[in-house]
């Protein structure tokens, strides 16, 4: 009997579990304060009216003998891949047929799960900072090697460094990568790509034979017509990468649990179709997402549902603006906010991460992520997510002014 | 680049995948006639209606500012992990902590899953007939070695023969296993194992450092008081033993996807605890059921909800019993059906299983799974499954006997 060693490797709580410790401590010594939330990124808003309804109408369905459905595709309903086709896609001049989609409980389990398809011997370039649960999956199946914090973190990962020299962009590898992890707009510093940077990746892919895994969670949250929302709409994108999509951010669904991964037909590594192997795996190993919940995820395209999202999403951007306004009040360098929920922020003069995520918990009541917790270079930084509510992210930020003057 | 090449060695298609394209081949060629499923097992009664009404609660809060929940814990909410050690576990006299229970998305996920926590060099054993998921999980991360026919099956599995000749109960393994899936009351043979036999495997296991993966999806179909419903509830289980229940077959979840892992925190291997490893992977690469589907599992336990669960199984039993009754009438040696859902018969001449298949679907409308489908040992067998409409049930069935006399 063996059990799997890299366990022992992995920092033991995830991120977001350690923030939640540390606020649940601070809520005991604080009963009677309220906190202002901008750290894990969980939405506020409720579902729109629309998805409530189709769900109403998807939960009697299934009591009724006549209407009730069983096992669905392990891929998912064809009325909820086929809408993302056309709604998603071709509304932005993307051919893709619908069961190049995939649709799943969201990108968390996905992204980690698309490693199951590789090789366990190949080198995948991570960005520095990142959205861990990219490293915890490489951790937890080996891919990442030993963690040594000494020598800048996962010694078998290839990180990007993502910093205010490079504006936030990494470069390409300059050695060997055959999985890059890219996410814009990104999670956590806010920036957002154009397509002439992402077509550089496109380029360099398909010339290396590597893939780009591109978590595209945040697009709704692009204000910018010049900036593409999907990684296909890089001209070749399809024969070098894989795109997720979530419902979490864009329509109230992270308690929900509904997304899905694009894997076009032309992507093949090695004679292999990797859309044929996810597919040959999702039978083997899932029966699929809640019917109730795709009705859900199919009403966010109605008419009526698009412009309740679009209703969440014009809320959640101005409170990035109210964020950005009142750090910059108090001294802080602002990075994001504008085409992503994230704010990127540090303070003129260096302070530790950590440090500064308490420092406003226990003066403001404010939960931020340090960045410090999404790799060495978001050491100094905090990210503050768009998501809490307007009149007390206004009121707890309102506070900042006082503790830095 | 390299892909897993594991998936090289996967036969092309899932079972049930190939079942449904012959069935879908079928019914081009019989536009007209209507076809009665006793294959792949999906259930046909609706949910409970204790459960629709809980779920409709469920939506509506979704849609309230005041009442929206965003993430929950991935473990699952404390409202059903406390019902479920109530009401499956301390009823029996089984004492767990909330925390020992994990809910999921359902067992298929799980008991694929559960392998990440062990070590790539363990000995896999599995009995033969067996529900294929467990055997492609092991395939596609490469512990089931290579995939040889002629060599009766994948070469680094340990394979347990449940047969007539051991009842359909294996016996202990002989060489090393350090992994053991099992599964009672069973899927596809429908033997239900009693507390000494049960007792046997948990005996073995600590003596021997081996972990049991034991899948109790169909406890709720055993009507024999005798009979254990967990392995919790022998004693010792809990320092070798993890257990994967459902909701799918007892409740009509098959189309909602719920279910749950047990993992007791006495479940130690290598000086690492199985169960906080589960807990940190599950905080790494997931975000929990959907909050909806886990209401409407909590309402599986109440008053009303169990009532109506018990219906429906009692529907389905009367369902296994005509099936049982029709094929002994044409000739079938008959077991299963008693304290499971599932029939397992062969006739009493030796017949090629997927001949046999193919005959019950052109001759009769009937669509069953070839035994051979489950493994070597299931050769000659069919599987019919007890979660059809009565009516039509008993109709297909009474053409059997035309056919076989």
């Amino acid at each position: 009997m063996r059990v799997n060693e890299n366990f022992r490797e992995l920092p033991e709580n995830y991120l977001f579990a350690e923030i939640a410790r540390k606020v649940a401590d601070w809520e005991v010594r604080h009963p009677a304060e309220r906190l202002i939330r901008l750290g894990i990124g969980d939405v506020t808003r409720p579902i729109p009216c629309a998805v409530k309804t189709a769900m109403l109408r998807a939960v009697e369905e299934m009591g009724d003998p006549q209407r009730f459905r069983g096992y669905g595709s392990e891929q998912g309903y064809s009325f909820l891949r086929e809408t993302i086709c056309r709604k998603d896609y071709l509304a932005r001049g993307i051919s893709l047929s619908e069961d190049e989609i995939f649709i799943s409980d969201g990108i968390k389990s996905d992204c980690g799960t698309i490693l199951e398809l590789f090789g366990k011997d190949n080198i995948i370039a991570i960005c520095n900072p990142v959205y861990p649960a990219y490293l915890d999956a490489a951790a937890i199946c080996g891919r990442a090697g030993e963690y040594n914090p000494a020598a800048g973190g996962w010694t078998k990962l290839h990180y990007l460094p993502c910093v205010e020299e490079n504006g936030f962009f990494p470069s390409l590898p300059t050695g060997r990568a055959d999985l890059v992890y890219l996410c814009f707009p990104n999670n956590p510093t806010g920036a957002a790509a154009t397509k002439d940077y992402l077509a550089q990746w496109v380029e360099w892919a398909n010339r290396t034979d590597a893939v780009l895994l591109f978590d595209g969670a945040y697009e709704r949250f692009i204000a910018d017509p010049a900036l593409p929302h999907s990684i296909f709409e890089i001209d070749d994108a399809k024969t070098c990468a894989i795109e997720f999509r979530s419902f979490s951010k864009t329509a109230g669904f992270t308690g929900l649990r509904c997304g899905y991964t694009v894997i076009p037909k032309a992507l093949q590594r090695c004679g292999m179709s990797l859309h044929g192997m996810w597919k040959r795996r999702l039978s083997a190993r899932s029966n699929g997402v809640s019917y109730i919940v795709q009705r859900g995820a199919e009403a966010v395209y109605s008419d009526e549902g698009e412009k309740q999202v679009q209703e969440s999403i014009d809320y959640y951007m101005e409170n990035a603006a109210v964020i950005c306004r009142e750090l910059r009040k108090s001294g802080f360098v602002v990075y994001g906010g504008k085409n992503a929920p994230y704010v990127w922020a540090r303070r003129g003069e260096a302070m530790d991460s950590w440090r500064l995520f308490e420092l406003l918990l226990n003066e403001c009541g404010i939960v931020t992520t340090p960045g410090a917790g999404f790799g060495t270079q978001g050491e100094g930084y905090l990210r503050l997510t768009a998501f809490g509510d307007r009149k007390a992210t206004a009121q707890a930020l309102g506070r900042l002014e006082k503790l830095f003057h």
